[in-house]
Protein backbone atom coordinates (compact mmCIF):
# COMPACT_ATOMS: atom_id res chain seq x y z
CA UNK A 1 0.00 0.00 0.00
CA UNK A 2 1.11 3.58 -0.88
CA UNK A 3 1.59 6.09 1.86
CA UNK A 4 4.40 8.14 1.62
CA UNK A 5 4.78 9.98 -0.97
CA UNK A 6 7.42 12.32 -2.87
CA UNK A 7 6.41 15.18 -5.18
CA UNK A 8 8.41 16.35 -7.78
CA UNK A 9 6.88 19.45 -9.34
CA UNK A 10 5.03 22.18 -7.21
CA UNK A 11 2.83 23.39 -10.06
CA UNK A 12 -0.71 23.43 -10.43
CA UNK A 13 -0.87 19.63 -11.20
CA UNK A 14 1.14 19.43 -7.77
CA UNK A 15 -0.51 21.67 -5.90
CA UNK A 16 -4.16 20.11 -6.06
CA UNK A 17 -3.25 16.27 -6.02
CA UNK A 18 -1.10 17.29 -3.08
CA UNK A 19 -3.49 18.30 -1.00
CA UNK A 20 -5.85 15.34 -2.22
CA UNK A 21 -3.21 12.70 -1.34
CA UNK A 22 -3.36 14.45 2.21
CA UNK A 23 -6.97 14.50 2.30
CA UNK A 24 -7.23 11.10 1.18
CA UNK A 25 -4.61 9.78 4.62
CA UNK A 26 -1.39 9.84 2.23
CA UNK A 27 1.59 11.17 3.95
CA UNK A 28 3.11 13.59 1.66
CA UNK A 29 6.80 13.81 3.42
CA UNK A 30 8.64 15.74 0.62
CA UNK A 31 8.23 18.60 -2.48
CA UNK A 32 10.86 18.83 -4.95
CA UNK A 33 10.94 21.83 -7.06
CA UNK A 34 13.66 23.95 -8.76
CA UNK A 35 12.06 26.91 -7.17
CA UNK A 36 12.78 27.42 -3.93
CA UNK A 37 9.87 29.75 -3.68
CA UNK A 38 7.04 27.06 -4.72
CA UNK A 39 8.84 23.81 -3.17
CA UNK A 40 8.63 25.70 -0.07
CA UNK A 41 5.01 27.68 -0.52
CA UNK A 42 3.57 23.19 -1.06
CA UNK A 43 5.63 21.96 1.31
CA UNK A 44 4.32 24.16 3.54
CA UNK A 45 0.32 23.33 3.02
CA UNK A 46 1.10 19.47 2.94
CA UNK A 47 3.02 20.12 6.41
CA UNK A 48 6.31 18.19 4.29
CA UNK A 49 9.90 18.72 3.78
CA UNK A 50 10.90 20.34 0.54
CA UNK A 51 14.29 20.48 -1.64
CA UNK A 52 15.49 22.38 -4.80
CA UNK A 53 18.54 19.58 -4.97
CA UNK A 54 17.50 16.46 -7.00
CA UNK A 55 20.17 15.15 -4.57
CA UNK A 56 18.03 16.26 -1.77
CA UNK A 57 15.38 13.90 -3.24
CA UNK A 58 14.49 11.33 -0.55
CA UNK A 59 14.98 7.77 -1.15
CA UNK A 60 12.29 5.99 1.33
CA UNK A 61 9.18 7.16 0.04
CA UNK A 62 6.93 3.97 -1.66
CA UNK A 63 6.26 6.36 -4.33
CA UNK A 64 7.35 9.00 -6.32
CA UNK A 65 4.70 11.32 -8.46
CA UNK A 66 6.50 13.14 -11.07
CA UNK A 67 4.14 16.57 -12.04
CA UNK A 68 6.58 18.19 -14.22
CA UNK A 69 6.15 19.78 -17.61
CA UNK A 70 6.87 17.53 -20.36
CA UNK A 71 10.43 19.15 -21.32
CA UNK A 72 11.30 19.22 -17.73
CA UNK A 73 10.45 15.52 -17.00
CA UNK A 74 12.68 14.35 -19.78
CA UNK A 75 15.63 16.13 -19.08
CA UNK A 76 15.28 15.52 -14.91
CA UNK A 77 14.54 12.02 -15.58
CA UNK A 78 18.12 10.30 -15.22
CA UNK A 79 19.12 11.92 -12.48
CA UNK A 80 15.86 12.10 -10.62
CA UNK A 81 15.79 7.94 -10.93
CA UNK A 82 19.63 7.89 -9.77
CA UNK A 83 20.16 5.92 -6.86
CA UNK A 84 16.29 5.18 -6.52
CA UNK A 85 16.32 2.35 -9.35
CA UNK A 86 14.00 0.38 -6.92
CA UNK A 87 11.50 2.79 -6.24
CA UNK A 88 8.00 3.21 -8.01
CA UNK A 89 7.66 6.68 -10.02
CA UNK A 90 4.54 7.73 -12.12
CA UNK A 91 4.21 10.78 -14.12
CA UNK A 92 0.88 12.54 -14.43
CA UNK A 93 1.60 13.80 -17.94
CA UNK A 94 -1.46 12.86 -20.57
CA UNK A 95 0.90 13.39 -23.33
CA UNK A 96 4.20 11.22 -22.12
CA UNK A 97 4.10 7.57 -22.64
CA UNK A 98 4.95 5.09 -19.94
CA UNK A 99 7.94 4.06 -21.82
CA UNK A 100 9.73 6.85 -20.63
CA UNK A 101 10.34 5.09 -17.46
CA UNK A 102 11.94 1.28 -19.15
CA UNK A 103 15.16 0.75 -18.88
CA UNK A 104 15.85 3.17 -15.90
CA UNK A 105 13.35 1.20 -13.45
CA UNK A 106 11.50 -1.92 -12.24
CA UNK A 107 8.32 -0.31 -11.19
CA UNK A 108 6.74 2.81 -12.79
CA UNK A 109 3.35 3.70 -13.93
CA UNK A 110 1.45 6.76 -15.09
CA UNK A 111 -1.34 8.53 -13.23
CA UNK A 112 -3.28 11.08 -15.11
CA UNK A 113 -6.15 13.13 -13.43
CA UNK A 114 -7.99 14.73 -16.52
CA UNK A 115 -8.44 17.81 -15.45
CA UNK A 116 -7.65 21.97 -16.01
CA UNK A 117 -6.58 22.90 -12.29
CA UNK A 118 -5.76 26.41 -11.24
CA UNK A 119 -4.33 27.38 -8.29
CA UNK A 120 -7.05 29.98 -7.81
CA UNK A 121 -9.48 27.34 -7.62
CA UNK A 122 -10.63 24.36 -5.64
CA UNK A 123 -11.05 21.09 -7.50
CA UNK A 124 -13.79 18.66 -6.32
CA UNK A 125 -11.46 15.37 -7.15
CA UNK A 126 -14.54 13.12 -6.72
CA UNK A 127 -15.80 14.19 -10.19
CA UNK A 128 -12.22 13.47 -11.56
CA UNK A 129 -11.72 10.94 -14.07
CA UNK A 130 -7.98 9.12 -13.56
CA UNK A 131 -6.30 7.17 -16.64
CA UNK A 132 -3.84 4.91 -15.01
CA UNK A 133 -1.10 2.56 -16.89
CA UNK A 134 1.52 0.53 -15.15
CA UNK A 135 4.80 -1.55 -16.19
CA UNK A 136 3.50 -4.66 -14.01
CA UNK A 137 0.44 -6.03 -12.22
CA UNK A 138 1.27 -5.22 -8.68
CA UNK A 139 1.56 -1.20 -9.43
CA UNK A 140 -1.53 -1.30 -11.39
CA UNK A 141 -3.33 -2.28 -8.75
CA UNK A 142 -1.43 0.10 -6.62
CA UNK A 143 -2.25 2.79 -8.53
CA UNK A 144 -6.02 1.94 -9.24
CA UNK A 145 -6.31 1.91 -5.29
CA UNK A 146 -4.43 5.54 -4.96
CA UNK A 147 -6.53 6.83 -7.05
CA UNK A 148 -9.52 4.93 -5.88
CA UNK A 149 -9.33 6.91 -2.71
CA UNK A 150 -9.35 10.41 -4.65
CA UNK A 151 -12.07 9.58 -7.57
CA UNK A 152 -14.85 6.92 -8.20
CA UNK A 153 -13.50 7.49 -11.50
CA UNK A 154 -10.60 5.54 -12.13
CA UNK A 155 -9.56 3.94 -15.87
CA UNK A 156 -7.20 2.08 -17.12
CA UNK A 157 -5.72 3.75 -20.65
CA UNK A 158 -2.66 2.66 -22.55
CA UNK A 159 0.25 4.85 -23.63
CA UNK A 160 -1.72 4.90 -27.06
CA UNK A 161 -4.89 6.05 -25.81
CA UNK A 162 -3.98 8.42 -23.41
CA UNK A 163 -2.24 10.33 -26.32
CA UNK A 164 -5.27 10.22 -27.63
CA UNK A 165 -7.44 11.35 -24.82
CA UNK A 166 -5.09 14.02 -24.01
CA UNK A 167 -5.55 15.95 -27.46
CA UNK A 168 -9.26 15.49 -26.96
CA UNK A 169 -8.75 17.01 -23.72
CA UNK A 170 -7.16 20.38 -25.10
CA UNK A 171 -9.90 20.53 -27.81
CA UNK A 172 -12.62 20.29 -24.73
CA UNK A 173 -11.16 22.36 -22.17
CA UNK A 174 -8.33 24.21 -23.32
CA UNK A 175 -9.51 25.22 -26.37
CA UNK A 176 -13.18 25.95 -25.46
CA UNK A 177 -11.79 27.67 -22.44
CA UNK A 178 -9.94 29.81 -25.22
CA UNK A 179 -13.22 30.25 -26.95
CA UNK A 180 -14.82 32.03 -23.79
CA UNK A 181 -11.33 34.30 -23.20
CA UNK A 182 -12.16 35.64 -27.02
CA UNK A 183 -15.57 36.02 -26.27
CA UNK A 184 -14.43 38.13 -23.48
CA UNK A 185 -12.15 40.48 -25.16
CA UNK A 186 -15.21 41.55 -27.82
CA UNK A 187 -17.27 42.02 -24.45
CA UNK A 188 -14.77 44.17 -22.19
CA UNK A 189 -14.12 46.06 -25.22
CA UNK A 190 -17.73 47.03 -26.04
CA UNK A 191 -17.91 47.77 -22.40
CA UNK A 192 -20.33 44.69 -21.31
CA UNK A 193 -19.67 42.51 -18.29
CA UNK A 194 -18.72 38.72 -19.45
CA UNK A 195 -21.05 37.87 -16.70
CA UNK A 196 -23.92 37.75 -19.08
CA UNK A 197 -22.42 35.01 -20.70
CA UNK A 198 -22.46 32.39 -18.19
CA UNK A 199 -25.51 30.78 -18.77
CA UNK A 200 -25.11 30.34 -22.32
CA UNK A 201 -21.41 28.78 -21.16
CA UNK A 202 -23.50 26.70 -18.28
CA UNK A 203 -26.31 25.52 -21.31
CA UNK A 204 -23.66 25.11 -23.78
CA UNK A 205 -21.96 22.25 -21.27
CA UNK A 206 -24.99 21.02 -20.01
CA UNK A 207 -26.18 20.03 -23.07
CA UNK A 208 -23.60 17.75 -24.39
CA UNK A 209 -24.56 15.15 -21.30
CA UNK A 210 -27.64 14.41 -23.02
CA UNK A 211 -27.18 15.29 -27.12
CA UNK A 212 -23.40 14.22 -28.75
CA UNK A 213 -21.65 17.86 -29.42
CA UNK A 214 -22.13 17.62 -33.10
CA UNK A 215 -25.97 17.71 -32.87
CA UNK A 216 -25.88 20.05 -30.04
CA UNK A 217 -24.10 22.57 -32.38
CA UNK A 218 -26.65 26.06 -32.84
CA UNK A 219 -25.89 29.50 -34.53
CA UNK A 220 -24.68 31.10 -38.11
CA UNK A 221 -22.16 28.65 -38.80
CA UNK A 222 -24.27 25.30 -38.67
CA UNK A 223 -26.91 26.54 -40.87
CA UNK A 224 -24.41 29.00 -42.82
CA UNK A 225 -26.06 32.04 -42.71
CA UNK A 226 -23.82 33.67 -44.63
CA UNK A 227 -25.61 36.77 -43.72
CA UNK A 228 -25.04 36.91 -40.18
CA UNK A 229 -21.03 35.15 -40.66
CA UNK A 230 -20.28 37.63 -43.21
CA UNK A 231 -21.60 40.46 -40.98
CA UNK A 232 -19.58 39.15 -37.84
CA UNK A 233 -16.61 38.85 -40.19
CA UNK A 234 -16.97 42.52 -41.28
CA UNK A 235 -16.81 42.97 -37.39
CA UNK A 236 -14.13 41.73 -36.64
CA UNK A 237 -11.84 43.40 -39.45
CA UNK A 238 -10.35 45.42 -36.79
CA UNK A 239 -8.90 42.13 -35.09
CA UNK A 240 -7.35 39.98 -37.97
CA UNK A 241 -6.42 37.04 -35.47
CA UNK A 242 -9.80 36.40 -34.39
CA UNK A 243 -11.39 37.28 -37.45
CA UNK A 244 -9.39 34.51 -39.23
CA UNK A 245 -10.09 31.74 -36.03
CA UNK A 246 -14.17 32.98 -36.68
CA UNK A 247 -13.75 32.18 -40.12
CA UNK A 248 -12.12 28.75 -40.23
CA UNK A 249 -13.77 27.78 -37.18
CA UNK A 250 -17.12 27.79 -38.93
CA UNK A 251 -15.80 26.57 -42.00
CA UNK A 252 -15.14 23.40 -39.70
CA UNK A 253 -18.65 23.72 -38.00
CA UNK A 254 -20.65 23.67 -41.71
CA UNK A 255 -17.92 20.91 -43.10
CA UNK A 256 -18.89 18.36 -40.09
CA UNK A 257 -22.22 18.77 -41.05
CA UNK B 1 -50.04 44.55 -21.75
CA UNK B 2 -49.26 42.16 -24.19
CA UNK B 3 -51.56 38.79 -24.42
CA UNK B 4 -52.17 37.52 -28.01
CA UNK B 5 -49.01 36.76 -29.57
CA UNK B 6 -48.45 35.67 -33.20
CA UNK B 7 -45.14 33.58 -33.58
CA UNK B 8 -43.73 34.12 -37.51
CA UNK B 9 -41.24 31.22 -37.72
CA UNK B 10 -41.31 27.50 -36.06
CA UNK B 11 -37.73 26.22 -35.79
CA UNK B 12 -35.75 25.95 -32.61
CA UNK B 13 -36.07 29.93 -30.82
CA UNK B 14 -39.60 30.10 -31.92
CA UNK B 15 -40.60 26.39 -30.51
CA UNK B 16 -38.90 27.25 -27.31
CA UNK B 17 -39.99 30.51 -26.91
CA UNK B 18 -43.07 29.67 -27.84
CA UNK B 19 -43.56 26.84 -24.88
CA UNK B 20 -41.93 29.70 -22.16
CA UNK B 21 -44.87 32.31 -23.70
CA UNK B 22 -47.64 29.91 -22.80
CA UNK B 23 -46.40 28.70 -19.80
CA UNK B 24 -46.22 32.21 -18.95
CA UNK B 25 -49.84 32.82 -19.22
CA UNK B 26 -49.54 34.44 -22.54
CA UNK B 27 -51.62 33.63 -25.35
CA UNK B 28 -50.16 32.22 -28.77
CA UNK B 29 -53.07 32.22 -31.36
CA UNK B 30 -51.12 31.40 -34.50
CA UNK B 31 -47.76 29.92 -36.03
CA UNK B 32 -46.69 30.82 -39.37
CA UNK B 33 -43.91 29.04 -41.35
CA UNK B 34 -43.45 28.56 -44.59
CA UNK B 35 -43.12 24.23 -43.82
CA UNK B 36 -46.15 23.12 -43.40
CA UNK B 37 -45.27 20.23 -41.19
CA UNK B 38 -43.38 22.76 -39.05
CA UNK B 39 -46.29 24.94 -38.53
CA UNK B 40 -48.46 22.41 -37.35
CA UNK B 41 -46.42 21.04 -35.19
CA UNK B 42 -45.61 24.17 -33.08
CA UNK B 43 -48.99 25.08 -33.47
CA UNK B 44 -50.54 21.85 -32.12
CA UNK B 45 -48.30 22.22 -29.28
CA UNK B 46 -49.04 25.26 -28.81
CA UNK B 47 -52.99 24.87 -29.18
CA UNK B 48 -52.99 27.69 -31.65
CA UNK B 49 -53.57 28.21 -35.25
CA UNK B 50 -51.26 27.76 -38.12
CA UNK B 51 -50.72 29.54 -41.55
CA UNK B 52 -48.24 28.51 -44.18
CA UNK B 53 -48.92 31.65 -46.08
CA UNK B 54 -48.20 35.34 -44.85
CA UNK B 55 -51.62 36.53 -46.35
CA UNK B 56 -53.37 34.22 -43.30
CA UNK B 57 -50.94 35.61 -40.66
CA UNK B 58 -53.85 37.24 -38.30
CA UNK B 59 -53.72 41.10 -37.93
CA UNK B 60 -55.38 41.18 -34.79
CA UNK B 61 -52.75 40.22 -32.09
CA UNK B 62 -51.00 42.22 -29.28
CA UNK B 63 -47.28 40.84 -30.71
CA UNK B 64 -45.71 39.66 -33.67
CA UNK B 65 -42.21 37.68 -32.67
CA UNK B 66 -40.63 37.02 -35.97
CA UNK B 67 -37.82 34.55 -34.97
CA UNK B 68 -36.53 33.63 -38.56
CA UNK B 69 -32.98 33.06 -40.09
CA UNK B 70 -31.69 36.40 -40.73
CA UNK B 71 -31.76 35.83 -44.46
CA UNK B 72 -35.58 35.42 -44.16
CA UNK B 73 -36.52 37.99 -42.40
CA UNK B 74 -35.20 40.43 -44.69
CA UNK B 75 -36.58 38.92 -47.25
CA UNK B 76 -39.90 38.16 -45.69
CA UNK B 77 -40.33 41.69 -43.65
CA UNK B 78 -42.26 43.90 -46.54
CA UNK B 79 -45.08 41.25 -46.78
CA UNK B 80 -45.41 40.76 -43.04
CA UNK B 81 -45.91 44.15 -42.52
CA UNK B 82 -48.45 44.56 -45.06
CA UNK B 83 -51.73 45.95 -44.05
CA UNK B 84 -50.34 45.25 -40.04
CA UNK B 85 -48.59 49.16 -40.25
CA UNK B 86 -50.28 49.60 -36.74
CA UNK B 87 -48.89 46.30 -35.32
CA UNK B 88 -45.85 45.97 -32.74
CA UNK B 89 -43.41 43.70 -34.21
CA UNK B 90 -40.28 42.46 -32.72
CA UNK B 91 -37.46 39.79 -33.83
CA UNK B 92 -35.56 37.60 -31.86
CA UNK B 93 -32.21 37.89 -33.95
CA UNK B 94 -29.03 38.77 -32.16
CA UNK B 95 -27.38 40.07 -34.91
CA UNK B 96 -30.18 42.29 -36.30
CA UNK B 97 -30.35 45.57 -35.47
CA UNK B 98 -33.76 47.20 -34.75
CA UNK B 99 -33.63 49.77 -37.71
CA UNK B 100 -34.77 47.60 -40.29
CA UNK B 101 -38.51 48.09 -39.19
CA UNK B 102 -38.04 51.81 -39.32
CA UNK B 103 -40.33 53.11 -42.04
CA UNK B 104 -42.77 50.15 -42.20
CA UNK B 105 -43.97 50.10 -38.61
CA UNK B 106 -44.50 52.64 -35.99
CA UNK B 107 -44.29 50.11 -33.07
CA UNK B 108 -41.54 47.97 -32.94
CA UNK B 109 -38.41 46.50 -30.97
CA UNK B 110 -35.75 43.55 -30.32
CA UNK B 111 -36.46 40.57 -28.42
CA UNK B 112 -33.70 38.73 -27.82
CA UNK B 113 -32.78 35.77 -25.65
CA UNK B 114 -29.57 35.04 -25.82
CA UNK B 115 -29.08 31.12 -25.69
CA UNK B 116 -28.72 28.05 -27.37
CA UNK B 117 -31.79 25.97 -28.57
CA UNK B 118 -31.85 22.59 -29.67
CA UNK B 119 -35.28 20.66 -30.09
CA UNK B 120 -34.34 18.04 -28.36
CA UNK B 121 -33.56 19.50 -25.12
CA UNK B 122 -35.85 21.56 -22.09
CA UNK B 123 -34.38 24.89 -21.79
CA UNK B 124 -34.94 26.20 -18.14
CA UNK B 125 -35.81 30.29 -19.58
CA UNK B 126 -35.28 31.43 -15.86
CA UNK B 127 -31.22 31.42 -16.40
CA UNK B 128 -31.73 32.93 -19.81
CA UNK B 129 -30.61 36.93 -20.17
CA UNK B 130 -32.77 38.56 -22.79
CA UNK B 131 -31.72 41.65 -24.31
CA UNK B 132 -34.35 44.35 -25.16
CA UNK B 133 -34.82 46.93 -27.57
CA UNK B 134 -37.49 49.41 -28.68
CA UNK B 135 -38.43 52.17 -31.10
CA UNK B 136 -40.13 53.77 -27.84
CA UNK B 137 -40.88 53.77 -24.43
CA UNK B 138 -44.06 52.42 -24.23
CA UNK B 139 -42.83 49.73 -26.34
CA UNK B 140 -39.62 49.22 -24.54
CA UNK B 141 -41.97 48.70 -21.42
CA UNK B 142 -43.65 46.27 -22.42
CA UNK B 143 -40.77 44.22 -23.66
CA UNK B 144 -39.02 44.26 -20.59
CA UNK B 145 -42.27 43.48 -19.14
CA UNK B 146 -43.29 40.60 -21.10
CA UNK B 147 -39.49 39.55 -20.79
CA UNK B 148 -39.79 39.57 -16.98
CA UNK B 149 -42.60 37.37 -17.31
CA UNK B 150 -39.88 34.37 -18.27
CA UNK B 151 -36.56 35.68 -16.54
CA UNK B 152 -35.10 37.47 -14.13
CA UNK B 153 -32.35 38.38 -16.30
CA UNK B 154 -33.57 41.69 -18.69
CA UNK B 155 -31.19 43.50 -19.56
CA UNK B 156 -31.58 46.83 -22.33
CA UNK B 157 -29.17 46.96 -24.99
CA UNK B 158 -28.80 48.98 -28.37
CA UNK B 159 -28.21 46.98 -31.84
CA UNK B 160 -24.83 48.12 -31.41
CA UNK B 161 -24.55 46.40 -28.27
CA UNK B 162 -26.42 43.61 -29.70
CA UNK B 163 -24.19 42.48 -32.93
CA UNK B 164 -20.85 42.17 -30.32
CA UNK B 165 -23.41 40.46 -27.83
CA UNK B 166 -24.16 37.83 -30.89
CA UNK B 167 -20.32 37.36 -31.78
CA UNK B 168 -19.08 36.77 -28.35
CA UNK B 169 -22.28 34.53 -28.07
CA UNK B 170 -20.78 32.51 -30.90
CA UNK B 171 -17.49 32.21 -29.77
CA UNK B 172 -18.78 30.84 -26.10
CA UNK B 173 -21.37 28.84 -27.20
CA UNK B 174 -20.98 28.10 -31.09
CA UNK B 175 -17.54 27.99 -31.33
CA UNK B 176 -16.75 26.37 -27.93
CA UNK B 177 -19.49 23.82 -28.52
CA UNK B 178 -17.37 22.74 -31.93
CA UNK B 179 -14.50 22.37 -29.50
CA UNK B 180 -16.48 19.73 -27.73
CA UNK B 181 -17.22 18.10 -31.29
CA UNK B 182 -13.81 18.22 -32.32
CA UNK B 183 -12.81 16.30 -29.36
CA UNK B 184 -15.53 13.69 -29.28
CA UNK B 185 -14.23 12.88 -33.18
CA UNK B 186 -10.60 12.62 -31.61
CA UNK B 187 -12.11 9.89 -28.91
CA UNK B 188 -14.76 8.15 -31.43
CA UNK B 189 -11.99 7.27 -33.43
CA UNK B 190 -9.80 5.89 -31.08
CA UNK B 191 -12.85 4.25 -29.17
CA UNK B 192 -12.68 5.93 -26.05
CA UNK B 193 -16.38 7.34 -24.75
CA UNK B 194 -17.02 11.06 -24.88
CA UNK B 195 -18.39 10.47 -21.61
CA UNK B 196 -15.16 10.63 -19.97
CA UNK B 197 -14.84 14.03 -21.25
CA UNK B 198 -17.73 15.66 -19.08
CA UNK B 199 -16.78 16.41 -15.79
CA UNK B 200 -13.65 18.28 -17.85
CA UNK B 201 -15.84 19.93 -19.95
CA UNK B 202 -18.32 21.19 -16.79
CA UNK B 203 -15.19 22.06 -14.44
CA UNK B 204 -13.96 24.40 -17.86
CA UNK B 205 -17.50 25.78 -18.08
CA UNK B 206 -17.57 26.81 -13.93
CA UNK B 207 -14.12 27.75 -13.75
CA UNK B 208 -14.77 30.95 -15.28
CA UNK B 209 -17.58 31.56 -13.23
CA UNK B 210 -14.66 32.57 -10.61
CA UNK B 211 -11.97 33.44 -12.64
CA UNK B 212 -11.67 35.43 -15.77
CA UNK B 213 -10.87 33.01 -18.89
CA UNK B 214 -7.91 34.25 -19.55
CA UNK B 215 -6.31 33.76 -15.85
CA UNK B 216 -8.29 30.33 -16.25
CA UNK B 217 -6.12 29.21 -19.26
CA UNK B 218 -3.96 26.37 -18.39
CA UNK B 219 -2.74 22.95 -20.97
CA UNK B 220 0.24 23.44 -23.26
CA UNK B 221 -0.28 26.01 -25.26
CA UNK B 222 -0.35 28.53 -22.45
CA UNK B 223 2.50 27.18 -20.64
CA UNK B 224 4.29 26.99 -25.02
CA UNK B 225 5.22 23.55 -24.01
CA UNK B 226 6.31 23.08 -27.60
CA UNK B 227 7.48 19.29 -27.05
CA UNK B 228 3.65 18.43 -26.27
CA UNK B 229 2.33 21.12 -29.07
CA UNK B 230 4.26 19.31 -31.97
CA UNK B 231 3.42 15.75 -30.83
CA UNK B 232 0.01 16.66 -30.81
CA UNK B 233 0.53 18.39 -34.43
CA UNK B 234 2.02 15.26 -35.42
CA UNK B 235 -0.63 12.70 -33.90
CA UNK B 236 -3.51 15.01 -36.31
CA UNK B 237 -1.27 15.10 -39.54
CA UNK B 238 -4.36 12.96 -40.75
CA UNK B 239 -7.03 15.29 -39.87
CA UNK B 240 -5.43 18.42 -41.66
CA UNK B 241 -8.54 20.86 -40.84
CA UNK B 242 -8.03 19.91 -37.06
CA UNK B 243 -4.32 20.26 -37.27
CA UNK B 244 -4.62 23.67 -38.79
CA UNK B 245 -6.91 24.23 -36.15
CA UNK B 246 -5.14 23.14 -33.63
CA UNK B 247 -2.16 25.31 -34.59
CA UNK B 248 -3.86 28.09 -34.99
CA UNK B 249 -5.99 28.30 -31.73
CA UNK B 250 -2.72 27.42 -29.69
CA UNK B 251 -1.29 30.52 -31.11
CA UNK B 252 -3.50 32.52 -30.30
CA UNK B 253 -3.93 31.48 -27.12
CA UNK B 254 0.06 31.92 -26.31
CA UNK B 255 -0.53 35.61 -28.21
CA UNK B 256 -3.16 36.00 -25.57
CA UNK B 257 -0.54 35.74 -22.36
Amino acid sequence: MIKKIVLIGAGNVATHLGSALCGAGCDVVQVYSRTKESAMELADKLSAEYTVSVDGIRCDADMYIVALKDSALQELLPMLVKGREQAFFVHTAGSMPMDIWKGYLSHYGVFYPMQTFSKQRAVDFATVPFFVEAGGETELKMLKELAGKLSPKVYEATSEQRKYLHIAAVFACNFANHMYALSARILEKHHIPFEVMLSLIDETAKKVHELPPAKAQTGPAIRYDENVINRHLDLLADVPDMQELYEKISKSIYKQK
